[in-house]
């Protein structure tokens, strides 16, 4: 049978041209496909080096829709982008991975958590919400979401007292219980249109908690073999319930009893997956590659311990970026740099992330921990 | 000290614009720098994809000349370029790495020989004659090479008989007794502005006969202790003697008497290091850059097994391009695509070549059979 979604020059459209579609491009290129992308900021990542880039919303019915029409296949490097116009696309005929649907599910947290419900996924208590005003009665301390458009930590906050009220969101939200956890992990897991299943060693995250976001992963975890099994066997059965084609990024508490608990998932290459570059036999760039172009899925075993430091802009900084002490971090074994060609720096932006590889896990993380006193990402 | 050839946004030109600056450029957009490339084939792998492409000839002085006064430092991915524009550009104060001097020495395969015997760099015994008349009386069989112009197998053939002879290059050429040999090997060594050097492992290559071309490469290459350290020195001493700053492959022949001999160098990333993207913890592609951006070079220990092969052009098919049975290939565990995004395939021309990664050589040499088996690249 021929491959409806591979040949060589197949023009791919990637909603998104940022840095996750940047290390997708890189991977891209090894498979002679195109990869045309969308992005509304025209100094994107992508911008000058993806086979051709169209600057335009990702959220505008009428540009997602022409974009879409003269590809062969369409994927998501962000979730939040035009499901309706994808959708009118996949019914024209266009492969569109992951699939409308599953991008509907999962960019409203409060349908993500009811999904969870309906299949019996363990996840955190929660109560969905309207707007501020409904929330005066919830109990301190607790954990606002908006439903829609947070990304990259923003769109989360806790509210502990009633002063941090003032602040919530006056928008949907989900509400949960803070969860006193222990850990939190994640795997990415890969589902191809015959239904093969591949899924990543379970990593470990360490956040930075004044911005919300993934400062340091390790991998391999340090778990017991049946908290990994157990994950494992989640992240699959999360993308066989959703019916998705694609790469799914499945983030866990493990709570201080040793319960897994899903957070948040996210249906593309995700920050928790860029060791795999360095650390698997395929990176999760490659493999969503193959899931979404109907080829076979790669094998994701560890071949060297990693860590992934994120290199974010330093608070009081912001203008034309400077990666200082990044020489001297080169000069450590096993540092692999990873920019992403953003030109501006500004508090807590992504602009950047190291992988740090090695022997073991022990020299991994004093090798990190050494990178992290040497670099600072400065204007 | 402030790195003269190292910044993010650093303008770096490269002479060439095909696979080999296609591998670079995915490992570039790691390190946030422009690669702007020239190429004299408008459809040439990195013309879509390079921050900026000239189509224009690399042997013209006036070409390389404008192209590369705008730049912070300029690189090759070929050796046959104009070479006095370079060094012009050089005395204006652009980095030029490799040096146009080291060029020079190379690409005329007459100098590159003189070059081995003057500093005592064991090479086999050769003779150099100005054109075809003055072959006549070298005994048979012998290898003729020319001396400048070859690349890919091409400009080098062997001359077994009086009719061979009428075949011969009537051409300035390099004529060496056919050396019997066991193996052919390559180490790849890289030098920065500082004198740091770093070698890579040596691995064994296969050729295929017909097109005088690298089949299969193996590493780790299956050697005593002795050669592996003695190839590594000769490498080291190579790179040292010519003052070079780069990346240097350095081939050579094992005879049947346990001996080394250089048969070939080139002052670049190179076919026999292709392996070194999965196979090493750093690629042959970064440790080029770290070297000319004068970073520091990275370890280059072996991380898996590996072998490489070569996607060449099927005989008796010329067109666009086919990779028939590559899907089978992708589905045996450790088989990594790199296709080149070449549009139309003819005998012989280097398309691509798949790495093949595994827990042992065993297991890579019978991964890389399978393999072989499975794929052709028709038209």
């Amino acid at each position: 049978m021929k491959n409806r979604c591979y040949g060589t020059n197949s023009k791919i459209g990637v909603l998104g041209g940022g840095q996750l579609g940047r290390m997708l491009l890189q991977s891209a290129l090894n498979f002679d496909i195109q990869l045309h992308m969308l992005d509304p900021d025209p100094a994107a990542p992508c911008a000058k080096i993806a086979h051709s880039f169209t600057c335009g919303s990702l959220q505008d019915y009428d540009t997602v829709l022409q974009f879409g029409q003269d590809k062969d296949l369409l994927t998501v490097e962000i979730e939040n982008v035009n499901t309706d116009a994808l959708a009118v696309l996949e019914a024209k005929g266009v492969n569109v991975f992951p699939q409308p649907h599953v991008l509907n599910t999962i960019r409203d947290k409060g349908l993500q958590k009811q999904f969870y419900t309906a299949h019996g996924i363990p996840t955190a208590p929660y109560q969905l919400f309207e707007n501020k005003a409904e929330l005066q009665h919830v109990p301190f301390p607790f954990v606002q979401k908006l439903r829609t458009g947070g990304y990259d930590g923003k769109g989360v906050q806790v509210i502990r007292t009633e002063a941090d009220l003032d602040l919530a969101f006056d928008a949907p939200c989900v509400v949960e219980q803070l969860i006193p956890f222990e850990k939190e992990l994640s795997v990415i897991v890969a589902r191809r249109t015959n239904g093969e299943i591949k899924s990543f060693p379970v990593v470990e995250c360490e956040f930075n908690p004044e911005a919300n976001l993934v400062e340091f992963l390790f991998s391999p975890a340090i778990l017991i073999p049946e908290i990994e099994a157990e994950a494992q066997r989640l992240a699959q059965l999360v993308i066989e319930e959703l019916d998705m084609v694609g790469l799914l990024a499945v983030e866990f508490f493990l709570t201080t009893d040793g319960t897994l608990l899903i957070n948040e998932i996210a249906p593309r290459p995700h920050n928790s997956g860029h060791h795999t570059i360095e650390s698997c036999v395929c990176s999760q760039f490659e493999q969503h590659l193959r899931a979404i172009l109907d080829l076979p899925l790669a094998p994701t075993d560890l071949i060297q311990a990693g860590a992934m430091l994120n290199l974010t802009g330093e608070k009081g900084f912001e203008g034309p970026v400077i990666y200082e002490g990044l020489e001297a971090a080169l000069a450590i074994p096993g540092v692999h740099p990873h920019l992403y060609g953003k030109a501006t720096t500004k508090a807590f932006r992504k602009m950047g992330h190291l992988t740090i590889t090695g022997p073991d896990l022990q020299t991994v993380r004093e090798r990190a921990a050494q990178v992290k006193s040497l670099i600072r990402v400065i204007a």
